[in-house]
């Protein structure tokens, strides 16, 4: 590959990195340009560069510090807040490269490595040796464990298994100024000092770039046992998962379907599910009483005025029901596909409290209605996490419109019900303006001095997180 | 009560506080000197403040200000680091009259709560509407759940349940300059902006004074099932716990007494505790298969060559079982009684990884050795956290030069196994030096910045955590 050296950043940058390392053609920057969010701001990168150890990392920070150009961490890019989003004239640090993993410690229940490991890589590696890494982020097959910290990324496992915050036991960063940060530690308890991890956690690559994390470790999970109910209304599929909730049960997933994403399943084809009902529960559990805890919930949903409930007798069964929401993603994909123009899938990410569930899905539906958009909301019903999808033209000028409008009123009532503006997909670009309306102004004051006092120059993705 | 007013401060906090919120009189002043850390510098305060409410929180610590004057943050001061230790002339911020629990929610399983609630009443309170809080410090029945945050607490739960940390969703802190800050949310998940919650768990009341908390609740835990096994080494008892771990039990309780504990408990008389085993471990699962569960962790035992195991059949049992854990303190109690001159107990707190366990126990016994000491541990060993007591006649001189070196090197031998000085106590004044040698040079900053940025002046609880 010829580089083309524009500028002495380059020149320096090329000069002491090893061959490969620094990209600067076109398809390179215009891949490297954004993440997977639509509508989000995002600018040109003057060069792209993929290093392979923590000193290139710390040469490529000190260099573009030293000529005042903005570092743009990203890893594989499926984020869906922007939050990997170049800037004018920066130099996007591509992680990829570094996706070793470092050490797997089975008596502690524990791994390190390295920022650029696929999240499957890194799960696949951990269940050879008999143990598991559960946060399951949607792009888990492709996304990186640096994006997945970086953004605090959640999953379907959550509800049980907690996000991938609750697994960070120690991180390495290098810092605005260059300098390498150790923070955490290598036990399961630990009270030094004050947190500085959960501070990195989510921060979106703007106090500092991971180069290495260790991670907690769980046992295998067993098979699970899934169940799927339907429901004339978004209101019953809540009370069944407010009852699942009240009695105590802990499924290893609950998620829930609204009417729109039933019918887009149903019209795939799949052989427990009816495209007519409201609303669509799919629960699964682990537990080592999971049949039983699966009847159970089963009776809860029959209360709860279920139009129909299939509960699973066998693990074949069981991945036959799991199945219907893996289906959700082809299921839109065909919707899309069916509809002309230059067809976009907008993901939303809003949370509640468990109880504003049903409520919020109402409103939904109704601001769906409104602007007269396809909007398939699925969610993570036992976290009050929903996503909303919007699906349409972005060649048309009032569709955009719409769309982007709807995307305001979806937020503005998840906070309106006490909740939040993003679940597990972070702030990036898209939400930033939103985080003023969420944070209070003392805390928003305090996020803005933590930010100056890691990178007071502003150099460390600028524009993410804080407006 | 009369006031006897020193000085313009004592002027001012009293002109605007009801009746009766400035002590200075003796006893009062002398009671709110330390908390429960045996060695701990610390000084004589001006006042002891009790406020009501956040407004005289907030008029307290901007009245100090005013004077130059630190406060110091207390709860029920049954810490083990000297964390709410006051300083000469400080004003004492009690915690102890805000005790109330605001709210319960049980559809979103939350509850909202002051400072100053005792850890077991908030327990009960949420106990009566059908849900649990987990953390258990050892003085759960006195300790405020304030102090609980501020030292980021653990107990015998925590191997399955987290410590005080996990159950944090939100807080509401005054800030060294009176003004309020809410961080955190009530949903589940959320990622919206830094994690500053976790910022201020741990933090000792050296960023913020904690006035309000929202903590996660859970179902209710099903009741345990219990076994006790005895071992002729501390090894074959960490290579138990090790292959408990190894074939993925999560037990609800995994503890370990040493050689040393275990005759003390002995000494009491419990049916199933011989005097003379190295090593017992208490093990309880709460799982819905508790009884399989504790079956196969009792073959377990056998096979890392346990001299016995008493695997309980029933609750009544497992409770018998529990109780030799229970009789610990007495046991030491009892043991401190027994000998002459100022009796004093000195607990220690480190955490190993969890493999190193077994080592750090016979590291312990040879510092026993080393310096003539009484020393008992007893750990939660599924966290490899470990609580080695020296128990010492604090009027001889030579016992306590004994008695600090031996702590001195406790922490050596479990920074050196790759742990830290603090799994669950703080650092408070007691480890302050100690954290400059856990922490790396550029951590150590950071911490230092992070208390600049948040008490620029060095008014809150100044001289804990950092030196």
């Amino acid at each position: 590959m010829t580089v083309t050296v524009e500028n002495p950043l380059l020149t320096a940058l090329s000069e002491t990195l090893p061959p490969g390392s620094v990209l600067t053609g076109e398809a390179e920057l215009d891949l490297h340009t954004r993440d997977s969010a639509p509508f989000s701001e995002a600018g040109r990168p003057a060069a792209v560069v993929c290093p392979d150890t923590v000193e290139q990392v710390q040469h490529v920070i000190r260099t573009a510090r030293a000529y005042g150009v903005p570092v743009v961490p990203q890893g594989a890019r499926t984020g869906l807040a922007g939050a990997a989003n170049a800037v004018d004239g920066c130099v996007v640090l591509s992680m990829v490269r570094m996706n070793r993993v470092l050490e797997i410690d089975t008596a502690n229940r524990l791994v390190r490595c390295e920022p650029g490991v696929v999240t499957a890589d890194l799960a696949a590696a951990v269940a050879e040796r008999g143990l598991c890494y559960p946060p399951d982020p949607a792009s888990w097959e492709t996304c990186t464990i640096g994006g997945n910290i970086a953004t605090g990324a959640g999953g379907l496992c959550c509800v049980k298994y907690g996000v991938t915050a609750d697994y960070v036991l120690g991180l390495t960063v290098v810092l605005a100024d260059g300098e390498v940060l150790r923070v955490g530690r290598r036990t399961v308890k630990g009270v030094a000092g004050y947190d500085l991890t959960r501070l990195f956690v989510g921060s979106e690559g703007t106090l500092g770039v991971i180069v290495e994390a260790t991670l907690a470790l769980r046992p295998p999970q067993p098979p699970a046992v899934a169940l799927l109910a339907q429901f004339p209304s978004a209101s019953d599929a809540g009370d069944a998962v407010a009852a699942i909730i009240r009695e105590g049960h802990i499924p290893s997933a609950l998620e829930l379907m609204d009417r729109t994403t039933t019918e887009a399943v149903a019209a795939l084809g799949h052989p427990l599910l009816a495209g007519h009902a409201a609303a669509t529960l799919i629960v699964a559990s682990d537990a080592p009483d999971a049949a039983e805890q699966v009847r159970a919930m089963a009776a809860l949903c029959r209360s709860a005025k279920a139009l129909s409930v299939s509960a699973a007798a066998d693990e074949r069964e069981s991945k036959e029901v799991l199945e219907a929401r893996r289906m959700v993603l082809p299921a839109l994909g065909a919707r899309a596909a069916a509809l002309s123009g230059d067809v976009t899938a907008f993901i939303e990410d809003v949370a509640v409290p468990r109880a504003a569930l049903a409520t919020l899905i109402d409103r939904i539906e109704l601001i769906a209605d409104e602007y007269d958009l396809y909007i398939s909301t699925v969610g993570h019903a036992g976290d009050g996490n929903l996503h909303p999808t919007v699906i349409f033209d972005r060649s048309d000028p009032d569709a955009v419109r719409r769309a982007k409008e709807a995307y305001d009123a979806i937020m503005a009532a998840g906070l309106e019900l006490g909740g939040t503006i993003t679940g597990e997909h972070g702030v990036g670009v898209l939400k930033r303006d939103w985080l003023a309306r969420e944070l209070p102004p003392r805390n928003l004051r305090l996020q803005r001095d933590v930010k100056r006092l890691l990178d007071p120059e502003g150099l460390l993705n600028p524009g993410k997180v804080l407006a």
